[in-house]
């Protein structure tokens, strides 16, 4: 009977040993199918193309950017810096928060309207003295209903960036403008980071509250230089 | 014989599945005790400290900021936003790339000479129309004999990135002038990424080659708006 017993106990360990060794391998297996965090970075300026493929479809975001049905245009129909950061904010189900120096481009701000439609929860924080130039895009958004709140400091609230959904962190150098978009040299980082999302949104509630329009002093200061 | 033959490979057996049980756990213990890679947020306006330590001191930015024997001012002299830029900054032993729109604060005027004295290779890119400005840093720069490069572009060069030793990316909303560390709302993050450092490194040495002297058409186009 002994040595049986010890066969069995040996085959076991052996089983158990092989089982262990395979463990950290299957989990690393499983750890590797799961989708990597989303990190890209979009460089500036970069081709003009059509974008109304984005900025159309109902569902828009997730398909590829095909040319609608009877689009026209002579733009290139493919990919740009542009078409990426739509479609970086276009993946929005539930919540948008933006944080805007200057925003005057129009595709940009059809995007944030289209996702305010479709009831995604978009709140802006922005620059008092660039919300009222020509060819901001801030009072559309007020008039389509969405939340903005700005600065009355002689300070720029001179942030630009965006966090989708509470998950994915979108910054740089870029000011959401056309002039920016198309001929200067900027610089976009979209990233899917559980710790720089939490610190930026820290800052966005810290500046939302701060810009609570119960505390707007009418009429702000004059500002400095730039 | 038998039994004690299987009796050794049990024991053998188990003793091997013990030790590759304990192996990933080893592994991940080695991993946890190597330096984590360094990430930071930093947000502006902060509080204006007393810089000196960290500028004075030969081998500056490993020491903590301790006030240089006989400082006067009566700036606080702890941590702050700006000092934390110096500090990640002044880390700098062999390379230093520098990619600004504008460039005017003393500070890291300072910084970057010093760099420059202790042998560090610094290379500036920066934009044409900013660096004429009463107060920028750049003409400093040339007459301590370090290299810049700048645009004669439509649009502007609005990066506002640096690269410590090819490990390290800074970049973020700030200019680096004195009136956004004091009164704007900015961020820089500072990030040890082999990934992003290489992207942007790569943009850095296509914005180093484009903007080579020989290539300059003089005077540049005026510019048109932000």
């Amino acid at each position: 009977m002994r040595p049986l017993r010890w066969r069995v106990a040996a085959v076991a360990a052996a089983g158990l040993a092989l089982a262990l060794e395979a463990l950290p391998w299957a989990l690393r297996w499983l750890r590797a199918r799961r989708r990597r965090p989303r990190r890209e970075v979009l460089f500036f300026p970069s081709q003009v193309t059509c974008t109304e493929a984005l900025l159309q479809a109902p569902g828009a975001g997730a398909a590829p950017a095909q040319p609608p049905a009877g689009c026209l245009c002579r733009l290139p129909h493919g990919e740009s810096s542009l078409s990426r950061l739509l479609r970086a904010l276009l993946a929005a189900r539930a919540s948008l928060e933006l944080c805007l120096f200057a925003f005057s481009n129009p595709q940009l701000g059809r995007a944030v309207q289209l996702l305010h439609q479709r009831g995604v929860h978009v709140r802006v924080v922005t620059d008092c003295d660039y919300m009222a130039l020509n060819g901001s895009q801030i009072g559309l958004l007020r008039k389509a209903g969405i939340q903005v709140r700005h600065d009355q400091d002689l300070g720029y609230m001179h942030h630009k960036f965006a966090i989708v959904d509470k998950k994915v962190l979108i910054t740089g150098s870029l000011n959401w403008t056309t002039q920016a978009i198309q001929n200067n040299r900027e610089n976009v980082l979209i990233m899917e980071d559980e710790e720089y999302v939490r610190l930026f949104l820290e800052e966005f509630e810290r500046i939302w509250e701060e810009f609570n329009p119960t505390k707007y002093r009418f009429f702000p200061q004059k500002k400095r230089g730039h």
